[in-house]
């Protein structure tokens, strides 16, 4: 951890509570070799792929059952001592971070897929098991699981994050791909939400409530996703543009004109450049649009007939296919490196990530200026998108030696923030708060609507012990 | 009102506050004519299409401004009086009811359509605008709000009841749908939820809390909904089966094939022979199901001739298209008047409506069992269902002179949820709980997962006010 303390940028509420060595004893004695309190494991569990620097937790408790859970947020409760839920750490925004103390609870060995329902398009797994593996799963059942955040995150923590990615242009978010989920409440106690019916009405949508509660409000435990049959036919393409504003006029168009796309991506000539340095592809360093269509052979074919005519009406050229498996694995794969690809590109550099998120006619006006300001401010950046849901990431390249790059990158971060909620956008599409939008969610919701969620924490949550410090302050 | 009473029904915690003359008083002073004591408006106000007899609200008062249902909200907050939302009565399940006296906020007249963004495929509404209204206001855009739950009901009330209806199988309910709304608190606090982007996980999803929580949280003062291009090919069709099980495994078949069909609706023959006496439609008096495909010409060819496949397998005859807009809504408004066709077939008659949801491969066993005990137990009832979700109402007939109907459409409503909720389903596809349903969401939802929303409503409404005696007792 070389990144420069990061804490003026926290809530002023943040602090470390004590944890009584009578919890660690008492947890220990639970759990036995399933608890550590070794430094490299705490470590471990004290960082995420944010920027923050904050002391690890206490101790870390593998769990390998709801059971285990229960208990050990039992034992938090009952000192009062903070719990956070860990998967495999890929979480961007300091959601990991102990910054007030208290133990981490790794839930990567509750890996199960307890049930596939091929019938109904669900499976039900536990918190631990990945969005790579659930795919791994299902797919002999002709099935896929199509949210795709990137990186390999774990099932729990894409709902805890309300993650998306790639496919959510056509398939929607983790929002709309969670049918029901156990949680383990701050009392410890283990509450069913929703059935495996595809709709109700029946009272509050606790589900939702939990999905992008960053581990505020209870340990996810486990989960029931929607499926999908995997399309007979798939083409990805990809395609060049003279400039981003033609790549973004392109998307705008085919999203309007509800072309069902599975993907959509833009990557910048820049950031092209790094990915092929870094995973040795040959793309041409242009802007480009990364796409793919999933359906019918025919609709696959209309679908990729009229994003072509589209795209060359704006000057859009070199539409090149990827139909066969190996090649498409290449191409998201590059993509799904470009982050990597970034950091690799600057030695020793840390990325600070935008996530904005606006309505697609607003997508050219959010985005365009926000390229001007980085290239005056003179700090490399990467910019990948999804674009055709208006959501893109700018990841500012800091040497963290430097504080005035630091400096900077956030203002370019604030003025692209502003920019967005003033385009009836949001400041986070698919990262969360965590730590680093807190300020950003009471500009964006208001304080009214932030209170709501404070009163609905402390009343869930009175002595706010669930991933405390995240979101908001209290 | 010449049901029987049913406050047997209704949670142990039901009875009516008193209105002290003061509100009233206040109220009149600050709404003149907009606030009503008239015994007929306020039984206007009183009643839904519940079987309920309850005395009607003390006051009515009738809304146009978002300001309007702030300060009648902080007038009943100040002397702890309970408000109950009304938009167009048309809720099935006794949301509307005074069951703890109180007064209605009847915001039919906040009925403007504030922003269409068709560029981004969103309409914001005032919450008494109606779903044909949105339509109306849209269509020379080339674009419709699909939700379609058969009355012509308010978008607020639509979003307080989670509805969905026929086009849910392939466009969602309204958890899907609604991206953002303004609501007015407990407290007469006006708040946003949600902004116009397409995606966030920007803090709790306080719409979806509020999207089917019956009133019990806020009135909801302004809605941003989803919209969708017309389809650019539309075809209905009506196809008979010879026996029920036959028409429910077509359409299993359908929707595990992936089959992007639009609308899936199965009719019984008692009901078709209901309908044809009331729309005088000469449908062929067999089991039913009515389709819509939508998509390209291409994709709506391709989807009719799998659906034609399949149904022919399972013994489906007389496949009738109905390509013209006319002949659809000919067919359309004839499903829709279903119920009242219903009402209508046994004079002085009410209905007690079934909504269970159940996963799609539980259709069958759910449907069938169901459809052998209300044959073996005597009572007329129609039969209709949002079948390609796993929805589907029974509506038992009952004379409200007979106690004994009652009790028995009860005993088999008490059946059928029992026999949903072991096959993993839910009490409530899209009616909501109301008055109806709270034991059967005890029992459903657990009361872990029951005591949080309690919680939750607690902690948001501190005194009770909005909506009381509604989903669960306190």
């Amino acid at each position: 951890m070389n990144a420069p303390t990061a804490l003026s940028h926290l809530a002023p509420d943040v602090h470390q509570r004590a944890t009584p060595d009578e919890l660690i004893a008492e947890l220990q004695q639970r759990f036995g070799a399933q608890c550590s309190t070794a430094l490299v494991v705490r470590e471990q569990h004290g960082r995420d792929e944010s920027v923050y620097e904050v002391p690890p937790p206490a101790a870390v408790v593998f769990a390998q059952s709801t059971q285990d859970v229960a208990d050990a947020v039992k034992l938090a409760a009952k000192y009062k001592v903070p719990v956070i839920p860990f998967g495999v750490g890929s979480s961007l925004e300091g959601h990991l971070l102990a910054v007030q103390g208290g133990i981490s609870i790794d839930v990567s060995r509750m890996n199960e897929v307890l049930a596939i329902n091929a019938e109904d398009l669900t499976v039900t797994v536990q918190p631990g098991v990945t969005r790579k593996a659930v795919n791994e799963a299902v797919k002999s059942e002709g099935l896929f699981f199509p949210i795709d955040p990137g990186a390999d995150a774990s099932i729990g923590g894409m709902t805890a994050t309300r993650a998306s990615g790639t496919n959510a242009v056509r398939y929607g978010t983790m929002r709309e791909n969670v049918l029901a989920l156990e949680v383990v409440t701050a009392q410890g106690e283990v509450i069913r939400t929703g059935t495996r019916a595809k709709k109700s009405s029946a009272g509050y949508d606790l589900t939702r409530l939990m999905v992008g509660s960053e581990g505020t409000l209870g340990v996810i435990t486990e989960v029931t996703l929607k499926l999908y049959p995997l399309p007979e036919a798939i083409s990805a393409a990809t395609c060049s543009f003279p400039s981003i504003e033609a790549a973004v006029r392109t998307v705008i168009q085919v999203i309007q004109l509800g072309v069902p796309i599975a993907r959509c991506e833009l990557i910048d000539h820049n950031t092209v450049r790094m990915v092929n340095t870094h995973s040795k592809l040959g793309l041409r360093e242009e802007n480009m649009l990364l796409m793919e269509f999933h359906g019918s052979p025919a609709s696959v074919k209309e679908q990729a007939e009229t994003v072509q005519e589209i795209a060359t009406d704006f000057g859009g050229n070199a539409f090149e296919w990827a139909d066969t498996p190996e090649e498409r694995t290449r191409l998201w794969t590059a993509r799904h490196n470009a982050y990597f690809a970034a950091i690799q590109s600057k030695p020793g550099c840390r990325a600070i990530s935008t996530d904005t998120c606006v309505p697609i006619s607003r997508l050219a006006d959010c985005l365009l200026d926000s390229v001007s300001e980085a290239d005056a401010a003179g700090l490399p950046y990467f910019l990948v998108g999804h674009v055709g849901d208006g959501n893109f990431h700018f990841g500012y390249l800091i040497d963290p030696t430097k504080p005035e790059e630091h400096t900077l990158a956030e203002e370019l971060n604030h003025k692209l923030v502003a920019r967005a909620l003033s385009l009836e956008g949001t400041c986070t599409g698919e990262h969360g708060v965590g730590l680093h939008k807190m300020d950003f969610l009471l500009t964006e919701a208001g304080t009214g609507a932030v209170n709501m969620m404070r009163t609905i924490k402390r009343a869930l949550d009175p002595d706010n012990i669930m991933n405390p410090g995240k979101i908001f302050s209290l």
